[in-house]
């Protein structure tokens, strides 16, 4: 195992940058290969080794990783070559290289969240996922880089289009390494925005599945109603074949008994009717991201899906509103709700934890009790406000992120598209189907709560149409 | 810090037998004695020498501790005093000598869980209960032994009264140590029967409160629907004052806001009306127990109490014939939820983990997520039932445990009295004011959900009433 300190950012680290194309990213999937496995056309191990190779190749220049077990990978990964090759696969992940945000535990790798206080620290247990993924025969690969406790300062890593920016974050590791070609699957969480914002800036896809459908076990809790495992892939077949794998397998977090839906992913749906949202990201969208979503919109259209938008109805003016409002009350959940553990990473001394976490505490400091019920019951009308749109519309069509990447390794993008679906808690897609800047550009398809396969058949629905293949 | 590996029971141990009095126990508290801090007839640091010579002398014989720092208790003991002295401690329970199951995190202990994989593991942090009572001036004194991983295999400790006899589990040194009069409280855990029962046998006082209502954050998950902060202790003063304080600095999980009260026991108030359940523990309860709950009951009634029970109440039949059929979906909800982190432990190895774990895994296996569904319908069933008593009666009076502590080691004792309210999620007193058999014998008060301090209330009344001071 090679185990790497996690480091700040190094302003001499190799640059490049690399025009983003949709129908040509850097992904390196994996489930769709399972023709090519069964054939032996292909195998596991040969996907490894490809992607080992651009680690070694373009890690001085992302830092993506805080350690990795190249060995360890290799032998698991000519294991599930053996059982392709048998016609016995243990799953469709089989052999899928995997890496873990340094948020979640596993056994045999460190975890140590970009905080002194844990440099070194073994779980000495796998997150329900990440036992999950590896019983069904995925090669865990490493770890990734994530901002300190998901939820502080930036760690190290490079956006792979544009070293000049953020990744994203925090599952800034993460989303790097999938978005690369580094791996073909990357943990993450989200709790504002730290898994639709990264894979958004890195060109990859993602999702956000209803909160508690896919086990939340062995992720260091942060803001329990707010924490969501996040998957980041080469490809929408990569990413929900693993939450159906891991809801199989682990279940969700109790007592939510899991994501239900086929492996597969379900038949790409065209929606009679989808909602259109702009946020408040709106405002910060560069215009060329702007066009961009514009011409996303009006090629759905041309499928004939009726696109609801704040101009032609009033229910979505009503929702947009809302909105344009969640900012202060999801900040008072996220800091009433983590006040532990920061607060016990703070008592190692003040200094050990950054001005972000010292910001979050001081603002649990200044609420009650009754300042905590009344985020609680703002976020219940949004998300009654959702739901009332369940009869009317298959889904929701918005930006994953206001803009490609922002230039800035202290900052690790605005929060404000991937937010509302964070407190919503219905699942959310998304899709690196649309580019500006010759970068990538996410969109994003949010859907009902525990109705994740069907958000999903839309998402494969819109990624048809704006990238035929 | 004197760190001890868990050790299997020691067969040649000291052997030790007490006459158990209920107005006479080796209990030590610590908040009914504020006054004499205060006044300086007596301070913190005298309470801690008391508890030191005590584990001094009987550790031997109860082998309640894996691992203690007498030295930090000592410092901190010493600035509670001082605090005292000044006028201005930081709370009740400044000063109070506290031990913490070795499944609760602490910082500068290490959690072990009684299972070899976590030999000398520390989490780095404080458990959200932890981390609240430190900063309310306690001591924590200690880590105390459980069973593995608060479900399997038994550990060393031995009952303070009878060490031919159980401590009972999982919280078994916790309950020992207070019972003993090693600590002023206990922190526990309860997924099934692991606080109240413990703290029957050992004759400690016991809180397990409204399910959410304490924070849970930095207990080892077991299964987070029935989880429960215990609280064990040498008064209801010293419970209820812990259990605020930690409400008060820690808030409940959320999205539980947290248990409400006060500081001190609310008054003692004489319910018009009670319910007596008998569940499925009492055809296991031996005959002097019965006669000891009885003769309780008709003091209760004296007092102008009315007492509904089976006999003369239809909605109490039918509630204790529910309780009698609780077994198994209590099963199924704990196999399901506990597969992770069980499997995770397992995955070490199956020799790793004792044959309990290996039959609750077996259990889970066999079901699937429409059978744990069903398990948390008959659980909403209950509560349901345990409801519409809200109106009709102050709370609910039932043995603690069904008789004294076993003369077993190898068994914690049954599970059938406990059960029934961690399942209801409401809270629930053990009081130590029974004998049977010149050992402790627990009676259990309980409420409704989120009306804790009533609960209090009630059992202030009953401990007054059936122990006069």
């Amino acid at each position: 195992m090679t185990f790497l300190p996690v480091q700040p950012l190094d302003p001499a680290a190799p640059q490049r940058r690399l025009a983003y194309h949709p129908a040509r990213p850097l992904l390196r999937p994996f489930v769709p290969q399972a023709a090519a496995f069964r054939a032996g056309t292909t195998t596991p191990r040969t996907v490894l080794e490809e992607c080992i190779a651009t680690i070694e190749r373009d890690e001085p220049a992302i830092a993506a990783f805080v350690a990795h077990d190249l060995k360890a990978a290799r032998i698991a990964a000519d294991e599930a070559t053996g059982r392709w090759k048998a016609g016995a696969p243990l799953s469709p992940v089989d052999g899928m290289p995997v890496v873990v945000k340094d948020m979640i535990e596993t056994a045999g790798l460190p975890t140590q969240m970009n905080n002194p206080i844990y440099a070194g620290w073994e779980s000495r247990r796998d997150a329900a996922a990440v036992l999950a993924l590896r019983q069904a025969g995925a090669v865990i690969l490493g770890k990734t880089v994530t901002t300190e406790f998901a939820v502080g300062n930036s760690g190290p890593t490079r956006n792979p289009y544009d070293t000049a920016r953020t990744s994203g974050g925090s599952s800034s590791g993460s989303a790097a390494a999938v978005g690369a070609g580094m791996a073909s699957l990357g943990l993450g969480t989200q709790t504002h925005a730290s898994t639709l914002r990264p894979a958004a800036y890195c060109g990859a896809y993602a999702l956000k599945a209803t909160h508690g459908a896919l086990h939340a076990g062995g992720l260091a809790p942060l803001a329990p109603t707010l924490d969501h495992l996040g998957l980041i892939g080469a490809s929408l077949e990569d990413v929900w074949a693993a939450a159906v794998t891991i809801a199989r397998r682990a279940g969700g977090t109790p007592p939510h008994p899991g994501l239900a839906g086929t492996l597969a992913v379900p038949p790409p749906h065209r929606p009679a009717t989808l909602v259109r949202l702009d946020t408040l990201g709106w405002d910060e969208t560069p215009e060329s991201s702007r066009a961009a979503f514009e011409a996303a919109i009006e090629r759905l259209a041309a499928t004939g899906t009726r696109i609801l938008d704040a101009g032609n109805d009033e229910a979505t003016a009503a929702l947009e509103a809302t909105l344009r409002d969640i900012g202060d009350f999801a900040n008072d959940l996220l800091a009433w709700e983590a006040r532990w553990p920061l607060a016990a990473y703070r008592a190692h001394g003040p200094e050990m934890v950054g001005a972000r976490i010292q910001d979050l505490l001081a603002r649990a400091e200044r609420m009650d009790a009754g300042a905590y019920l009344a985020a609680l019951d703002r976020r219940a009308a949004l998300r009654a406000q959702v739901a009332s749109f369940a009869g009317r519309a298959a889904g929701f069509v918005l930006l994953a992120a206001s803009g490609p990447a922002v230039q800035d390794h202290a900052w690790t993008g605005s929060r404000n598209y991937p937010l509302p679906w964070t407190l919503v808690g219905g699942p959310a897609f998304a899709l690196p189907v649309l580019e500006a800047e010759d970068l990538p550009l996410g969109l994003q398809i949010a859907g009902f709560a525990d109705r994740d396969a069907d958000a999903c058949a839309v998402a494969a629905f819109v990624r048809d149409t704006l990238l035929p293949r």
